[in-house]
């Protein structure tokens, strides 16, 4: 009798949207807060040290019988606890409840770890309030300047500098851990699946080949604000209409390169009904199957974007948000986890993972749960309850086999 | 000497951003409750009988001598006070500063009103909080239903209702003024230019001729959330695609017709930058030479976006906010201007007033002034020093020939 349904109960009311039946769980937000409690309160309940980090990235170890002090070559399993604006109930969430439900499965059956055993829930995984993604992994690996992190800010304008101070943290500690590498031998994380492989499969559970690159870009379309009746067509220098002509062919190009590309953010300056824009502030996320083509894809879009700005007397100015490369994870724990499992799938997938920001400096890898529907980012993300058993199941075994002998 | 640049100086403060340098006036704000202050002392200054009416509009009257009770047959000039976000200085307050420089002119001049005359601000004309534009004198005509009115909602989503109360009104009084037509003979608007034409012409001052048809317009493209990096393009329903289709469209409908078709504001949810859009909310404003060929350019632009939604598997919904008619001013009060004025251009405008609003009820007639780029409902809107006194003048002219014997 797993504890996963006691777990994900404990859990499913905190930062739910009545209305759209979403969760708002941006962090250091107060829904993200109480789940950090929750996260710390399981924590102590199962006797493991636990540490929330420079970075604000939450630790509960396992020890070895005997072992005191900081913890070495850890097994670590988890995932994230932040959400999208009206994002899914599993994607993050599904990860780390399955990683307590797992380490309970162990409990209960008497394994006695020879290696620690690891839960971490990283910070700021969606980069929902700051626009950056995996912040919290990113930040602690290196990949993400402290410098540039704390002047990031939220729709609100508040800096994380600010948000840090409130919520009780150190700005000035945030950084490079470099305790991580030591502490961490390998990390697995189980996340439920962003798109339909499995349900084509008939397979409640794959292990992760790669992650595609994936970019993010700004594009911030200026014009002039005029009155939408009476300025003629040709005095007009109205943003929204090469912003409109670069969605359109930001498509056709993912199409013709095989990725993907969304513009799924925007802000439109003054947006008001009867007032020509005067600014259009776009976001870009962008992913192909390599490096190469993700460059070619988005200098095409670039491209366009330019040409239809300058059509319209307006002008546009691209800036990298954030570029990461393609992640191959490494062979050697994924040979070893279908040696486990039996011959699970093996897929790639096209969404950014902390464990794809810590394969740059440790081994990782990714178990995926079926998503009958790929729906995610959405309320209706789903996953059945027989394949979340499954996954915490299979993170069971993955632990046990990691931590015996 | 006018006294126009002391009362310009009086509320050239008044709801400024610092920032952009535009005016953020809307209705009941603080800076438009300022502004409403600003108006009613600077008619006590005169010694002119003040009233809020019912629908929080304001007026000033300045009586024939031994005139006392309820004016009646009034020449009445003014406009409004409120602006669009981040909107310019001239829109609106010109005709009202205009209207108490032109009294204080007569009054300098010793001029003895043979009937009254009035300044009125009509409230809420750009219709930037709550979505209906020249609301204040669409409640006092009868064209806007007080139900409807007062439950439209600003982006905060609060009521009109709940606005008036908290502002101190009462929200059961709003609706039609039976008392408008007895007391109003005749309304001269006064407005800065929004398009080059006296620009181009070289000429300071102008009389309207029209008023193109104008309508509001909300579509809701509605598809699926969804993960935009591991949604295969063909897995996706983004109403952004949709969305962008049709302002494309739109641009080139309006072309073909001869009309302008402007988006400029929007709503998407969730808005995140990793996020498949579920849902674009949009506000199309379309103007065109007659009604005709606004309901084909229209109906056109709709059967655009409907195609361009299925084809993403995605839906749009189409409703109706507002549309006014052609209003064509009357030959008389505006040849008994040109007499006055001598031969000034005769000039259409597509941008809506409160002068329109009340044509449907009584003779009104409107005086342009040239705004030397075209620019309207933006920071960089203007008028030179010479054209504003022109104006003034103008409207002094105006006011004195319609009081006089």
């Amino acid at each position: 009798m797993s504890t996963f349904d006691g777990l994900w109960a404990e859990i499913a009311g905190v930062g739910r949207d009545p209305g759209s039946g979403g969760y708002r769980r941006p962090v250091w937000g107060a829904a993200e807060r109480t789940l950090r409690e929750w996260f710390l309160g399981c924590a102590a309940g199962r006797g493991m040290d636990t540490e929330t980090d420079r970075n604000g990235n939450l630790w509960a170890w396992w020890l070895p019988p005997g072992r005191t002090g900081d913890p070495s070559d850890a097994l670590v399993t988890g995932s994230h606890l932040d959400s999208v604006p009206d994002g899914g109930a599993f994607d993050g969430p599904l990860g780390v409840v399955s990683a307590f439900a797992a380490v309970d499965a162990l409990r209960a059956e008497g394994h006695v770890p020879r290696r620690p055993i690891g839960i971490v829930a990283f910070a700021d995984e969606e980069g929902a309030r700051f626009g950056v993604a995996c912040a919290g992994s990113q930040l602690s690996t290196g990949a993400l300047a402290p410098e540039r992190a704390l002047g990031l800010r939220d729709a609100e304008g508040h800096s994380l500098a600010e948000v840090l101070t409130a919520a009780g943290r150190d700005p000035s500690a945030v950084g490079r851990d470099p305790r991580l590498t030591e502490r961490v031998g390998l990390f697995v994380e189980l996340h439920v699946e962003q798109g339909r492989a499995l349900d084509r499969l008939g397979e409640p559970v794959a292990v992760a080949s790669s992650i595609w690159p994936h970019g993010r870009w700004r594009l911030d379309f200026t014009g002039e604000a005029n009155h939408a009746g009476a300025t003629l067509l040709a005095d007009r220098h109205d943003p929204m209409l090469p912003y409109a002509a670069t969605v359109v062919a930001a498509r056709e190009r993912a199409g013709q390169h095989g990725g993907v590309a969304t513009f799924g953010k925007l802000g439109v300056t003054p947006n008001g009904a009867n007032a020509i824009a005067s600014a259009i502030s776009a976001v870009l996320d962008a992913r192909a199957p390599s490096t190469e083509v993700l460059e070619a894809m988005t200098a095409e879009v670039f491209a366009d974007a330019a040409r239809h700005a300058a059509t319209e007397g307006t002008t546009v100015a691209v800036r990298t948000e954030s570029v990461s490369p393609v992640v191959t994870f490494p062979d050697g724990p994924r040979d070893r986890i279908r040696r486990v499992l039996g011959a699970v799938p093996v897929l790639p997938t096209a969404a950014g993972h902390d464990a794809g920001v810590l394969s740059a400096v440790l081994p990782t890898a990714m178990l995926f749960v079926r998503n009958p529907t790929g729906v995610s980012h959405s309320p209706a993300e789903w996953a059945e309850h027989d394949d979340c058993l499954a996954g915490v199941a299979a993170l069971t075994a993955v632990l046990r086999d990691g931590t015996s002998a």
